[in-house]
């Protein structure tokens, strides 16, 4: 902040119409140190942004065309998969840093685009960009040009999965914090990790359709990518091993939730795994840890998250069975997406890490 | 906030276990000018705040005795019906201000207490509560030393009709501003108003039962009380005017939706309503006119405003049947409770009237 | 049923790729009488009806093209409102009893097509169409040729209020039992009614839309009809009585939920209510009256009757407010749409009247 | 049926006042073999059964002592685990045919109890007694004494992952239709099976308390069982397999779905898969093939079978993981519960299979 307590930085959001666009311009409205000078919205141009989130009602902007770039210190992009690529060098002209929270930038090589999704036009700048992940990734952050929010599902499986690999429960071969490591998703492992996720309805956008329609939607235990989900790509690139990876549909609109079946090669014991729990995130402001306490909430789940930046991970022993079950729950449009990108911008521009992202959440709360 | 930036004021929680007694926790550990030094509890003594509120785990606080008072700037009291009228002598020794969230100091005679709730124990301190809503009650609530926060349903009620009668719309004798005015409720006039309210489980409070369990609870539309609700005697106190009164539990947490069905006596164009409720309400910072304009939320409800302070008033005109229709949606634990009873704080102590009050709630959410 | 128990009557669904089309199909199939020999689909074609109707996997039929009809002993038409009024004369080519969901017949007189819809273009047949709710008009649909069945909204309010004019509670001048009374919809008294309506998310179709995706549709309580709702027309029509009408969307799926408030001009005891409510519904199979019992469950609740063609009703006197209170439960697919036309199938053919419509719901059961 | 076309059994339920003895109620009074002659409840003796089961409200029966038991062909026991061990004998003395939905006979060993149950005090009777679930142990049942309901996420689990098994593709050592085969459990193959169960709060049963409630339970993906639940047990029993068992609560009322990721020694192709399913269900009247077809609806989904003794079940391969992931949805308190004894009890007494069992369940319905 300013001396006078005024936001020192300009910021932008391109594709601010839809649901992570709006939830970008709720945190930066509310941001100490950043202006939001301008939204996009090539559907919505001259509405307010309230015509589209009533939560933003009392926020002074409309939509403006995204062809029509202002000159801002960061722009964040919440557009479609596709659109970023394209468009980066018109965004980099138009801002210092760039946050992206598509998947444009999240991988490391044109060989994993190519794999994973349907190739990509800018490869050369793929070494510029780092994910927005801090607790992966913090030190690379800093000062970085093109910031790749990470991926919901993604985000969750690594959170939960990150100290067992910096722990050597888990053998894999993690990336984070060593910039440059581009061939890691070659694992020699063989521990099996089985992730199952529970999303919410809001992963699928603001776009509508009968799948995601209320009465076809509602109540779902829904298999919806029972397997070869992208998210995987981020995981393995990340942690180095490849995960089996089944994503449900549920009730709730915002949340991921992550359980992680993991059957380390040798015995691991609770003290283990609280030593390697409370190492990776003591000092992380987002990360709690929540394993068997007292009460109603002893595990992690998304509604105790909802609206918060928070990541909750828990963890059992299942000795029986050789297994470990973690569990990591987030908001999917905040550490999944929105507000992991402002934890990130705010890393990157030197910037207290919390700013804007203090909101505690709710309780009670529903499905939120 | 002292010239250090720290609170400078200190408060408590008599109550903190329940689901208001959190929300007023979480509200007063983000507000810049108190600092919580007590929350109590009966059954959780000695445990966290956050093993009743997975919200508030990072709060450094555990449950204290409720017999152990501990002398603080302001008192808040979440407590059941009846304890407050019973302990006010204790509240009043220990807190210079206190704030009631019960029904307790709400009504303005013994007499109302008879007829509505099981009487009184110290009705010669009636006289010294003031009702918490500052956009019926603002002038006199500075300084107050009893406030009393307003119940849920009759705070949304008011809050959707105080306009009409400021207009002279409707013909009753509303008290507000006007203190002392004891004889309001014997209205004169026979303006039919119906007032047909749907609420969110989180009014039923922590405890449950076979009625709020989960699967008797979930996807209700249930006549709760169909007839004779307390909050009946509210609205006609401050309102001057028997309204018919039917409330429903629906499948939400948090909220209350108050629709009003009103029959004036004379012709009302669009533009006498659009005056009488900006007139009403332009200046307030927790009160949004949302009536008929384009997009998906075109009225108020209770989603838009679940987690803040915010009342979303609207209204249509239904000229075949010389009705008015009034649409009135707050968060019961907010507006409707604990909210209310931060921003009515704030006014008797002289603070910023929005201050601990400015989260703008989510889009999208589900059920709060 | 035929001697050997075989299906003696041919059916045909046109339309039967949407929702009110499948619960047709879902009631004739497993109708003693109907065997279900077509159901078009223009967007399906070819499909299974499974491919749409998730429980009717097992029911081996095909979606055929709307142009090839069939002929029939009966045709119901689950077409969005206007198709039914262009096709009725190959519709009636196709089969002897014509079972119309939409409102295109519902109507006594062009005037009010012209008033609350778009017109009518076959006003000439309009005096042909008898009004599908038994309950109502059980008398005149015996040999019906084109039966109208009920909207959900109206079905419900008028359920709910008939007693009160058969009894001469209220003074309106009601048509059921008495055919050819046309002009009933300009009514001479002033007795106020006030409907306040709760539906559920299947009354929008299968279409879907922004407004009613699951992110944007969960959790709320939205005012979608404040005023001018269609369903006024049959509710004057049939009761005789205008009606002040507001319609709110809820979180369920299926299911329709008018609270009345009615206004009556003398006094009226609880005797004379169930006396009233007694006397008309003892007999009917498909209406329980529900009124302030033990229990969970006390009054009428849509998810009480999901799935079935079960009517609620109930109701509770106010008399400080000289007001009685009726509430009224449907499930908005069955007793208003699909199990109503089905119920009219059976009287207009003279066949048992609750065949195919025996299914008692489900219990618990959550937001059906 | 009798010739007359009346029921020709006479029925009972021990615990009619819970959610599956309401369930079994509701079977068993559309089915056309069986008339229920007593219901007991301590709670509400004397209370109709609508007053627990508003959907049996149109029922003529009131709840009775427990301590006096009509002598009745069959006895459906729907008691919390332990009270049938302890009244079995009073339970066969007053019918033929004893069906426990309880745990209480599930197991064949006395050391399998004192594993994971509080020890057996009838042990010499587990050997009289057989596992319900006709898909597995259809043959045994013919004419059982003692018919042991099975536990609802074990028979989602077993009816999944049975087809693996008698194809050889998973080696574990199935037990069903070879009774006596009492030592199973101990499984010499390594095959890694995780199972990752999501259910509705209807597994809660209806008594309520905090966790339940309607303002807590709403919305989460809650881990309630992270390792160790009690229906591996059942499980081993059957497949000779431990599996890797972790149970999520979601937000639904009825349903269990189970994801089960498994990793079988050698390759499988797609067809191996089908023909396994296709093989082992395609004769059965409640199992239903759902893999990958068209619609929304194209994998097993329990609000798809809500109310219905349907089971779904459905594949998908992952060969880059070297694993196959199952899905398998029920109704819990159907297929899991009071559908299966009922089920087994046709099967046990010679009656037609499907004998009120033929709801075919609702679309579009929402979290049934």
């Amino acid at each position: 902040m300013s001396a006078d307590g005024e936001p020192s930085l300009t910021a932008s959001v391109v594709g601010g119409s839809g649901f992570t666009g709006g939830e970008l311009l709720r945190l930066l409205s509310g941001h100490p140190e950043f202006e939001v000078v301008q939204a996009t919205s090539r559907s919505y141009t001259n509405k307010t942004v309230g015509h589209q989130h009533p939560n933003l009602r009392g926020m002074d902007l409309r939509f403006s065309d995204p062809e029509d770039l202002e000159s801002v210190d960061v722009l964040f992009a919440a557009t479609p998969h596709g659109v970023s690529m394209e468009r980066i060098d018109r965004f980099r002209e138009a801002a210092g840093t760039v946050v992206d929270l598509s998947a444009d930038f999240r991988l490391d090589t044109e060989g994993q685009y190519d794999e994973w999704y349907d190739g990509h036009d800018r490869p050369e700048l793929l070494d510029k960009a780092e994910y927005a992940l801090p607790e992966l990734n913090r030190d690379n952050l800093e000062g970085a040009e093109i910031v790749a929010s990470g991926g919901c599902n993604a985000t969750a499986t690594i959170l939960g999965l990150l100290p067992l690999f910096e722990a050597d429960i888990l053998g894999g071969d993690a990336e984070q914090s060593s910039a440059g490591d581009q061939n890691s998703s070659s694992s020699g492992n063989d521990e099996q990790v089985v992730v199952d996720v529970k999303v919410g309805s809001s992963e699928g956008g603001a776009g509508g359709g009968e799948a995601s329609s209320h009465p076809e939607r509602s109540g779902v235990v829904r298999p919806y990518a029972p397997t070869g989900h992208r998210h995987e790509a981020e995981i393995e690139q990340f942690l180095g091993i490849d995960v089996s990876f089944t994503v449900h549909a549920v009730d709730m609109i915002r949340g991921a939730s992550a359980t992680c079946h993991v059957f380390p090669d040798g015995p691991v014991s609770k003290g283990d795994l609280w030593g390697a729990y409370r190492g990776q995130y003591e000092d992380e402001p987002f990360v709690d840890l929540v394993a068997g306490g007292g009460g109603v909430y002893r595990y992690p789940e998304p509604k105790a998250v909802a609206g918060t930046n928070k990541a909750e991970v828990g963890f059992e022993l299942d000795p029986g069975n050789k297994r470990l079950v973690v569990f990591s729950a987030i908001d999917n449009m905040m550490k999944g997406s929105a507000g992991q990108a402002v934890h990130a911008a705010n890393v990157a521009l030197g910037l207290e890490e919390t700013a804007g992202l203090e909101f505690a959440g709710l309780h009670p709360v529903g499905a939120p």
